[in-house]
């Protein structure tokens, strides 16, 4: 069995340290987020996903999610329903919403760290009030003033929950081809008839109301991603005055056997002239969903983090106690029967590039919440649309690297147990199985990749890597003269040269063929991940020399650090080889010679 | 549910073509392997694990192994005894034996494609006859006359299967710690007393007896490694004329709850004084048990091999059949509702790194496979040492890199999948399930690269490294004129000189810090199969030219190895930078600075 215990200290390092979060709150006009209250939050988050969520993790896996197909209704996992009662009754659902809404107001930024440890406790669970903040962004910027004033307060006080229904069997990611239709009623709703499937809490008994979502099409729809168009569905039929009617015509269908998250139901939804009404403009409706995605897509990052969080405390705590075999430079600790596998070198670099990953992405994933926050509450519109711009260009390389280091993370700290990682009874492999789900939902990481390297570098002139690259190039002339730093900002401003000059290749080829772009793309996002890393990775190192932190976390992040410039960031020699190889050597074999 | 079609056109090309196999089994001795009969064992192998391995696959996964308490007996899921009743009168257990034992004495070459058919359709299967192999060498290189004549004819005729029992909970990889103890008996047998851990194929209803090969303590044994004993011991008692007796002591005591591989069974098998007879010297154990380990750890990396195969087949498949999307280049099928996104070059990218790992490993592992017939058979001792001692490099180069890329292989044929990747009843998440487990039996790639790293290179001088230099570049120099071959001799030629530089500064920096052979152990093991699999294309494209393949097999050869050095073969340039830093970015944080 895994445990998991919040690194608060790390939370706090990146937090105040590194990104001044306290300074930023203050200066944004979060006049209540007190470095105080703040504190008190994430230790009280703290205590309820390690004692509340963190014990029903196995539960979900093993017991999982059962539907009665009489009913359509579903039952989670024991102790699912009782750990959602007292989150609600914690306030944690509004805990970033607008007051105006019910929500407490605070910083989006901290619920950066509030789901990094739900999602590290148990990520099954983490799922049901996931997507609550996608339906809350999308109804807030696109709803009529009714919906948000029915939907929204009982969504952000947890009562109800929010559900994105986009998939459909045939169509993912090319939702032109949706065949969800939506007949206008003589009421003013809609009658929304169609199958919506891999909806994540689609049905579940944790509160009285779900409200879905649902993209479909208008009768007079044109054809394609430009015909679609966005409404909201609750289970329950609510009424322009907020009153909850009768059961709408939306019922789970089946639900899905999956390799992980089991404690998570994902529901075949089937919409039989179900009530809905439109949020947004007719055929609009991707802008809606863009607005969940872009949501959803930060929330699926941080689950990477919190996976790989949990994986790296349980491997280092295994390390250091299996005894096996003596350190090869001669024994470490004579007195025992073995050292502890922690002696060895390959060990160390398992270990080591987990937590460099991990901590890594901390900064990257926080560092996207402080943008949001300044994107919504910046004073100076010019400095709004600057973080409105880099958080969106860093968007996909948050949820892309982020999911995809989860997946390395957890390969990486089952490894090292051994056999016993196989085992399920360790908790490492529902880690592993959890993982898997991250780079394939909300996008897989090809779809991150092409987000990246089309819509937010190519078709923007890499407005946001040019931000980003000057952040970086700021960081690196402030501490020039820091001896200490030297043998980060030297590497970095090199890493960031080549990354602008990389980046200029491919839109140069790409002017000649379009297929570059995405023959680049997942390498791109990958270079562009451990580039990011490494400019978190000095400032870490900055920060904390800065910091009155103990001597020994400040050693723990210079050696970090130092094993992430020399062992991880080479991987971008590979990634840039890779892309400079250009569309040619993916492009040339004709389908059938794939099986030739 | 995956599909699994043999790839007989791609193992008879790499077999025939690339390793001319037919006229070294000629010139070893082997009259009977004529191509004729290859060819037929090939065809019906393929017919038998297409048809009566391959649809029982999700079965296994699906119910898996049951563990009757009372009894200690273990049911294997429906059908599995059935097939393992047509393999054994099939004659497959006994293929590649010694006709002394009643085998059918063809090259053990032959078993390796065999055993990749195997592993493709029914990997968890496939565990029960595996470790017979290891049984048989053990017990023929190290067991007394009556114990090669009583045990090893049953075991190669298939009505008894073997075990390796060497594991216990508190040591793996550390044997010397072991404590199952021997005790001598008047009649010159032992009483075995002790648990051992993860025993694969501990216990089963496939055949009438199981023939344990025990590593063990005699009373007087030295402490450590070099105290340690081989024993055979069967579930049923044999006497030395071959006579079977009574029940043993030993007896299955629980069975694992495993990730995957649930077909399989793994067993905590107890030995309660149980009768086992001496196998080779006392205290020699290690010998045995290395015998045993090198033919599992061959037969493991194929598991990989076989698993990257079935996943590759179904992600094309899924490619050709998925519409979703159009190619940014145009729509490329214009009368359907979306093209078919093995149009994509993220697609591309996913599948033909696949592609070009399982076709490459194919070759890998078919040649170890020659290796060892030409060790066993060649007239010429020189000629036996160099292929015994090239074998020996290329093992744990052959293990660890095939299973790790059987991880990334099925990762990547999932992925191609998206979110139905994640679904139980596709299929694709059984293969990645079942993959995980090859990174970690028979030694971790931790254990394989300390391997190739301590024993196989520093300590004989690199000689196996110095011989597969010797032939890359005789392949090399032979093609020197070959204009087409340029694009691959030239890269091949500089990494191969890259490899000899890199193990030579590794080799310098170890004489002064012992950690540097476990610090560059396995990025060495990667950058190692790199290059070993550069040199394998380079050799499929100058063969398939050669050839009279159709043109279209040629091309789709040559693309491949254009792919493979454009966007695989880079990834030594991030193995050897990390390798080139040494150990001390490893080394340099105190074990509790892991968690400041």
């Amino acid at each position: 069995m895994t445990t998991y215990k919040a690194p608060l200290t790390d939370i706090r390092f990146a937090l105040y340290d590194v990104l001044g979060a306290d300074a930023l709150f203050a200066k944004l006009g979060y006049t209540e987020a007190s470095r105080e209250l703040v504190d008190a939050v994430l230790d009280e988050a703290a205590r309820f996903t390690e004692t509340v969520l963190a014990p029903l993790n196995s539960v979900g896996d093993e017991i999982g999610c059962s539907l009665d197909k009489a009913t359509g209704e579903v039952t989670t996992p024991p102790g699912f329903k009782q750990a959602y009662q007292q989150f609600q009754e914690g306030g944690w659902t509004g805990l970033t919403a607008a007051p105006e809404f019910g929500g407490q107001g605070l910083p989006h930024t901290i619920g950066v760290p509030l789901n990094e440890m739900i999602n590290a406790a148990n990520l099954a669970w983490g799922n049901f009030p996931l997507l609550s903040h996608g339906a809350v962004e999308a109804l807030k910027q696109h709803g009529e003033d009714w919906q948000r004033e029915a939907f929204l307060k009982p969504i952000v006080d947890g009562r109800w929950t929010g559900t994105m229904c986009l998939t459909e069997p045939h169509c993912g990611t090319d939702l032109g081809l949706l065949k969800t239709r939506a007949e206008p009623n003589a009421d003013g709703s809609y009658s929304i008839t169609g199958t919506k499937i891999f909806i994540t809490a689609g049905e579940h008994d944790l509160t009285d109301n779900i409200v879905h979502l649902v993209l479909a099409k208008l009768p007079d729809a044109p054809p394609g991603a430009k015909g679609i168009s966005l409404f909201v569905t609750p289970k329950f039929k609510v009424a322009r005055d907020g009153s909850v009617g009768e059961r709408n015509a939306v019922r789970c269908g089946s639900i899905e056997h999956k390799m992980g998250i089991k404690g998570s139901v994902t529901c075949v939804m089937n919409f039989d002239g179900a009530e809905g009404y439109l949020v947004g403009q007719p055929h609009k409706g991707l802008q809606g969903m863009f607005t969940m995605m872009n949501t959803a897509r930060l929330g699926v990052g941080l689950q990477g983090v919190g996976l790989s969080e949990r994986a790296y405390q349980n491997a280092v705590r295994y390390s250091l106690d299996r005894l096996q075999t003596r350190s090869l430079s001669g024994p470490k600790f004579p007195e025992k029967p073995a050292d502890p596998i922690i002696v060895h070198p390959d060990v160390r670099r398992m270990l080591l590039t987990v937590k460099s990953l991990v901590e890594g992405s901390r900064l990257l994933a926080l560092h996207a919440g402080t943008l949001i926050d300044v994107a919504h509450h910046a004073e100076d519109p010019a400095e709004r649309e600057a973080a409105d711009v880099l958080v969106s260009f860093l968007t996909p390389i948050s949820k892309g690297c982020q999911t995809e280091w989860g997946i390395e993370n957890t390969y990486n700290a089952l490894q090292c147990f051994g056999g016993h990682g196989y085992i399920h009874e360790h908790g490492m492999e529902q880690l592993a199985r959890d993982a898997r789900i991250t780079t394939l939902y909300e996008g897989t990481t090809g779809i991150q990749s092409l987000d990246l390297m089309g819509r937010k570098t190519a078709a923007s002139k890499a407005a946001g890597l040019r931000i980003f690259l000057g952040q970086i190039e700021a960081f690196a002339k402030a501490n020039e003269g820091d001896a200490a730093l030297a043998e980060f900002i030297v590497p970095l401003r090199q890493k960031a040269s080549e990354w602008e000059a990389l980046t200029r290749g491919i839109l140069q080829r790409a002017a000649g063929d379009a297929e570059e772009i995405g023959a680049a793309s997942t390498d791109y996002l990958f270079y562009s991940g451990y580039v990011a890393l490494a400019y978190w990775w000095a400032r870490s190192v900055a920060a904390a020399n800065a910091s009155s932190h103990p001597e020994s976390f400040k050693l723990s992040k210079l050696e970090t650090a130092r094993f992430y410039f020399a062992r991880v960031l080479p991987r971008t020699l590979a990634h840039a080889a890779a892309i400079e190889s250009g569309a040619a050597p993916l492009m040339a074999m004709d389908a059938e010679r794939f099986s030739a």
